[in-house]
């Protein structure tokens, strides 16, 4: 299923490319806005020019009441004053009329560009560019006196939480006016970075002007200029533009112009560095060389274009001035560094290969043992707290639904109470160990079903299942020490996007099938009474006293309510339910003893009330309704409200359905064993080392589910600092396992969708917030001790099992379909599928789409449905237990398809081997590929990402 | 709930300023392009000029293997060839970079340029383009040859239907070479609308010339340039940008901007006038000065802009251009225009007042009197065979629906035969006679309510319902002709949005109430049987015989089952179900006997799934799956759908629900009475006279449905050429009410939904469909017959009845839930009130929003909220049959609201009542309400229609 909060994760590190980091740090010089470097500027710490707050301050009531209004504000995007509504537009992207840029271009070559203008107040600025031949002495005295004249703003009042260090006014200039208190008090102070500077545009027309006025400033030293601008920032930039009344709303839409112009950071780059207007002048070509251009009838002008998810980087727009001057072949070499930087399945440098015996571990181990220290300083952080309580239901949300259905698949062998105790245990040692303790173990789905198809074989053969399953647990951890041995978790690349596909997609179905085939289940446990059905009917009878029966029933004591003495004229029974009859010592009979009525549609309406309800919480996190916060609440703990809904509804009504089996006291679940699994029990000596068989598909399915969780967790968008472990995690998984088995506990492996979960709840972010851009991502708090205490409470939350027997199972198994719904639906094959019922011209405008033919995609969809279709089949014979196996043909499979696809419709459909990687020709990429920030760009990227954002680990 | 089909009407009503008509005439010469009489333009008949069809073939494999390929096509909007997926892009908005164009205009300027050229086949077109003195006689011999080759086109199946009236080559110039087969075979021809016309735009990079070639030649007469043009088109245009290597993909942008050139309107209206290279320049830069720019760095420029659903219109542009110059004072003229063109409460002239006794009635019929053989000649078309269909099925859902509800709600005094019969009867009779028969006569939700009331208030008083019934119906026949008489029809200007939200909202939650209420009470209908409830228990027991109780039960014959002889010793007793045990003539005896088990849950669980799978259905219409008809036909069904596969579920499990009553013989519902009701039955007679006061409150009810109704129906984007009749359409209703009051048949108005399903299915559109560009609408098939034979089926359908008994009440309930749900979901006051939940920086960019504060959309939110409680407290108490009254009641609020709120704020929250609407000053309106075609002004527009997209009368 979706990750909370991994659509965020996708988005920031689909924009890795944005150079992020370049808002956050304070006011500085000149670096080259050579877009090469962009990328890690923001990690190098190289400073960079401040962030440019833009202000139009319009001058309106002509002629009549003269007033300043600010009725526009740019960072990055545009808000408009919405005059009738008094407030602020939504931040979009802004759109000019090219001549209002042309006629920008001419005053300002007419006008007075003042350049380090070492002005220090607002005053001696008004003084300067006041000072032009064309003005009387009288006019210049108006127009001085119309300019200091105090702009109206309109400060709105917002609930955003502020950015961690917002911005103050610099010291710097010793002159300046004390600002305002509104200034002071305006909450958009708290978004914008600190070193923050403003640039102001006044513009309007003003009739006593004969010809118009165009004047554009660069202050030396940036001023705070009394209450032009509505929050007390330093300008940086001045821009009047005002003229006669012959342009209408000319002057406005040049004053956007400008501002625009303004907010355009090469723009801004050029123009601290001119040296005079001849520089501006070009800086102002510059910008429009690069402008795309709408033709006009075909697009309404007016429309307010939304900022987009991800913005162009400054790296691609230098990128395609290149191409414009190079041709495609200029190309290669950064494209080729694109490619190499963000392939979905670029090794890290953990995953280099040694050479020696457990060269990898020891290597791992080195590595973080260095940062073991700081991982546990590393926690203290307020952010730390809230990451414990969200993980932690997760944890056992996770710990109930699973320990139920394994309760229940192994026949009690398992149960909640192991689930509750393997989870603490197993989870608290990996933290406490591993690698990568950021990763939170778990139950999987493909560990579940394998458990159930072991259970269901050793069942077969009448083999006493616990020492059966230790045995596998000793040969699963040996095969795993020879893979940890040999490095063998550098072949993780060989599982591509298909494979994992495949995967995903049986275990989902699997998932989906079992939980409406245990529904369905039910209804023969609890079955529906039509009329006329034979079983009707049951009434208690009491044992023959032996004596006149009608004697008997005088002597019944009248404190017997009329209900069950309403036996009309029978004297040894009554119709008293079935569990009093049996209080008072009759038997109930008859054929519709046994029958519970009304059980079974109530367990379907449980059912689909606890999907449905699961479903839409996860949809309230991305609607527009509440605060956010409020929404995170909801979505993120969509199951667990919907669990609670669902208890809810049902103790509502008290009737019997089948309810959580939960032991009552502190000791395993199947009765009589102790909490060693002994070794044999009733199994013969050479089931020990028959169980290696069984064991060494469990490796490999063990070793599939934690090695690409274990990649998609160490990404490089994560920004990673302390490294990752893939060795040292898989010694630790093999240890546990031994551990769990010896115990008769759960196995445990790193589930994909909780581990991101507990990583997006440590996510450090950037504390520039500009309008309508997302924060940037800074990294992860990287530590061991949220994982622990959430284990820890875990282990504790035994206690709760009291409790836990009120969730009836229909609301399990809803929560379980809403898994493996929410997990089929994620991956980009189920994409595939459904566009095989789209219609050629309704189908989404996928890059996908516009680069392989669609016969050639449908035909990749279909092979990936026939191998799920035999995998289907395999699974459904008794052959079942080896579908880790044929999990790992796909590979062989994935390989095969080399010869029906073209390397460049597999990077499409799926993406390259490693040993093909290298040989694609560059040529071969079609520059769109790498330049272009589509939307399908970004989810081929995040790919795997998203493909696990199903897991099977986590509960939401 | 929204009508099927009613977005497209939405959309095209609202683009009604585009000159959709432009495109289906022939060829033409010379209109001007003032946009001011582009609206009627259309209408009046007068020839446009053709249609361009613009390609661009460039030359790609410099130098090995040269070649022409089409890359790119237009004609409003631009597609692309994807070349590794073999396809053509959809059509989305063209987006260029300046620079493009600015290197276009230089070449062009330096280029040949050939106005009127008359070259009557490609070759001779070739011979003059190449006639340039740079060229050497070698070169110039290479060129021709290149520019001969045939150039590669991507010809693509497609499976749209084709526009009537496809285009053919013109016969005009004799010359021209036979098109090839497969430009013959394009599919593309089929979707250009005939006398369509070519541009052809050449471009590439050709390394053997030393200076870039560009040659725009405009021919004389348009030629079928051999296999130049993928489709057999004459050609018009023609330009050749070619030229040394340096530029990159600069010849390709160059191409797509000169194509882009092309296809703009106001270019090529210009560019067919020009007379010189410095009229072609002229029009670049008029265009030029209507792009609209977006900035670099903030937009992705490889993002593809779909095509807007409503096109800004050319009169826009024109006025847009006269703000640019004149300033906004120019505009009042075409403000004022377009307000009154378009408002949406704009008066029919129909709903003109005139001041005699049955004035407008007279007026009616001798209009209407006119149309009348055209009414049944017009409609010979099939189109209006598949009206029919969908019409009849509507319509019979509808009787089902109401007619079960109303039978429960008057306990039989009406019921589904009732219903049946008066459907078809006042129907037919409504189609034959009234004003506007594309009206739909049905059950509406408001009389539905009043009725129900109306039957409670009779059972309160002992009165026999049917003679009370039949004096009101008296009455309100009587009211109405008063209402005629005085030509009141005429005040329904005074409904503004409030009232008609009121009215909606009201009835809605009704709607939503009752559905729950009922399936709620067949809970307690069929309890819920929980673990020791006391009602537990039935056993069967057959008469005492008097004899040996073991004689007894000796001499019971042997093929008596086990089960019914279960009796453990008793003799005279049983545990056969009820109906079994009555059979062989015992008695059900036990507290459980008359309890039914399961079908309380499976009640709810068919009351679910038949409004869920109804919803879902619904939105199947605008999802990307399924080719269209299946779509539509998924989508405009869904009720009957919905309905069908609820009856299907309880069929197959076969539990007793509780099911539709039908009567099983042609006879009223009520037994014992007859198909005429008596005048006073049991009643005294003094309540005849008493009944004109339910009837008063009854007539208001009935004007207030009937003429919003009729108000919506004859709007004037609807393009209706016979004129409405509401006078007239008042009078019918009147006369049928009579006539259903005397029959005891229910009461029928006009049903907003169903008739504009009706008006839908009957559309005529425009014959061109060009690539990206919704279909232009040209008018309704305004006629008789449809309606009259839906009638006489739905009469015909009375013998349906047996089969009807099948249906499930639940299922019928869940059908009532969608309509309100559908209903009050497709107001303006829910998206408010949603609004209220929304935190500010989350809410829509509606224009509502964008011009009153937040705090008086709240506030006038909040005053409808507590109008809507109001009225709901008075629907609670025994005063609840003068909630007309109370709905009247809200035209005085909403007049009230005049001192709360500004005219500005009322103009954008509701609309302006008929006397401040010729009141509010001119600048009053800003410039944006009027010019900017956005989503919310057009919904602000299509108001009253998508308000009342909401009604009873429709199963959809």
């Amino acid at each position: 299923m979706k990750l909370p909060g991994q659509e965020e994760f996708e988005v920031s590190s689909a924009c890795e490319n944005v150079p992020t980091g370049e808002l956050e740090n304070g006011p500085g010089s000149c670096p080259s806005p050579d877009g090469t470097s962009d990328t890690d500027r923001g990690d190098r710490g190289v400073p960079t020019d401040s962030l440019l707050f833009i202000q139009l301050n319009e001058l309106l009531g002509w002629p009549q009441a003269l007033e300043w209004r600010e009725t526009g504000r740019w960072v990055l995007f545009e808000e408009k004053l919405e005059v009738g509504a008094g407030r602020w537009s939504v931040p979009h992207v802004p759109t000019l009329a090219l001549p209002s840029l042309q006629k920008l271009r001419s005053l300002l070559a007419e006008g007075l560009v003042l350049l380090d203008c070492p002005a220090q107040s607002f005053l001696e600025l008004v003084e300067q560019v006041t000072r032009v031949e064309s003005l009387s002495p009288e006019l210049r005295g108006q127009l001085q006196a119309l300019l200091l004249q105090r702009p109206q703003h309109l400060i709105q009042p917002t609930g955003t939480r502020p950015c961690q260090g917002s911005a103050h006014p610099r010291e710097a200039s010793h002159n300046e006016e004390a600002p305002l208190k509104e200034q002071r008090q305006n909450p958009l102070r708290q978004k914008l970075p600190p070193g923050a500077e403003a640039g102001a545009v006044l513009a309007g027309e003003l009739g006593f002007l004969v010809r118009p006025l165009g004047a554009f400033v660069r202050l030396r030293d940036p001023v705070v200029l009394g209450p032009l601008i509505e929050v007390p920032l330093p300008s940086r930039f001045f821009c009047l533009l005002l003229g006669p009344s012959t342009l209408g709303r000319g002057y406005h839409e040049m004053g956007r112009a400008m501002a625009v112009l303004l907010s355009d950071r090469q723009f801004q780059w050029s123009v601290r560095r001119a040296s005079s207007l001849h520089d501006l002048l070009a800086a102002l070509d510059a910008f429009l060389e690069e402008v795309t251009v709408l033709p006009p009838g075909r697009w309404d002008p007016t429309a307010r274009i939304a900022p987009p998810k991800c913005l162009p980087s400054q790296h691609k727009r230098l990128l395609s001035q290149l191409r414009e001057v190079k041709g495609p072949s200029a190309q290669h070499g950064a494209l080729a560094e694109d490619r190499h930087g963000h392939w979905p399945h670029a090794p890290s440098p953990e995953l280099q290969r040694t050479g020696r015996l457990f060269g990898g571990l020891v290597q791992d181990v080195r590595r973080k043992a260095l940062w073991y220290t700081s991982d546990f300083l590393d926690a203290l952080h307020p952010q730390c707290f809230s990451a414990v309580l969200y993980i932690y239901l997760a944890t056992i949300t996770n710990a109930i639904t699973f320990g139920g259905l394994l309760g229940e698949a192994t026949n009690g062998a398992q149960g909640v109470l192991e689930s509750f105790l393997g989870t603490a245990v197993a989870g608290a040692a990996f933290c406490l160990m591993a690698g990568q303790p950021l990763t939170i173990l778990s139950s999987t789905g493909p560990v579940l079903v394998f458990e159930r198809l072991l259970f269901s074989f050793s069942r077969d053969y009448s083999l006493d299942y616990l020492p059966f399953r230790l045995w596998v647990g000793i040969w699963v951890a040996t095969f795993c020490l020879a893979l940890v041995a040999t490095e063998a978790s550098v072949l993780v690349r060989y599982f591509t996007r298909f494979t994992e596909e495949g995967f995903c997609a049986l275990i989902s179905l699997i998932f989906i099938y079992d939980a409406v085939g245990k529904m369905l289940s039910l209804t023969s446990a609890y079955p529906i009474q039509s009329p006329g059905s034979p079983a009707y009917g049951c009434f208690c009878q009491y044992p023959d006293l032996g004596g006149n029966e009608s004697q008997w029933k005088k002597t019944e004591p009248k404190d017997r309510d009329d209900i069950s003495s309403m036996d009309l004229g029978l004297v040894n029974a009554s119709l008293l339910p079935p569990p009093e009859c049996a209080r008072r010592g009759g038997h109930p009979r008859g054929p519709g003893c046994h029958i519970v009525p009304d059980i079974a549609f109530f367990s379907v309406l449980l059912f689909l009330t606890s999907f449905l309800i699961a479903t839409a919480l996860k949809h309230v996190k991305t609607s527009r309704f509440f605060p956010s916060v409020v929404r995170k609440v909801l979505g993120d703990f969509s199951s667990v409200l919907a669990m609670l809904l669902g208890c809810g509804l049902d103790s509502f009504l008290g009737l019997a359905t089948p309810k959580l089996m939960v032991p009552s006291e502190f000791k395993p679940t199947l009765p009589g064993r102790g909490w060693l699994v002994s070794p044999f029990g009733a199994n013969p000596w050479w089931l020990s080392v028959a169980a290696a068989l069984p064991a060494l598909l469990l490796s490999i399915l063990i070793f599939m589910d934690q090695q690409i969780t274990a990649v998609i967790l160490n990404r490089a968008e994560y920004k990673l600092r302390k490294g990752a472990g893939f060795h040292l995690d898989l010694f630790c998984v093999a240890v546990l396992l031994l551990l769990t088995s010896v115990l008769g506990l759960p196995w445990y492996v790193s589930a994909t969708v909780i581990s991101l979960a507990h990583m997006d709840s440590l996510r450090r972010e950037s504390t520039a917030c500009v309008l309508g851009e997302p924060r940037s991502f800074l990294g992860i708090r990287e530590q061991r001790l949220t994982g622990l205490v959430v284990f820890i409470l875990t282990g504790a939350s035994i206690f709760l099992a009291p409790v836990l027997k009120f969730i009836p199972m229909p609301v399990l198994y809803g929560i379980f379909l809403y898994m493996g719904v929410a997990a089929i639906s994620s991956i980009q094959f189920t994409k595939r599928v459904q566009l095989l019922l789209m219609p050629a011209k309704h189908q989404p405008d996928l890059l996908l789409l516009r680069h392989v033919p669609l016969s050639r995609v449908h035909l990749f969809t279909a092979i990936q449905l026939a191998c799920l279709g035999l995998l289907w089949i395999i699974k459904s014979t008794p052959a079942a237990i080896i579908f880790p196996l044929m999990l790992l043909g796909l590979v062989g499979v994935r390989k095969a398809l080399e010869w029906v696809f073209s390397p460049q419709e597999l990077l499409w459909l799926d993406e390259l081997m490693p040993e093909k990687e290298r040989n694609i020709p560059e040529k071969g990429l079609e520059p769109e590929y790498s330049l272009s920030g589509d939307t399908e760009d970004v989810s081929r990227r995040m790919g795997p990402l998203r493909r696990r954002g199903q897991e099977w680990g986590g509960p939401s």
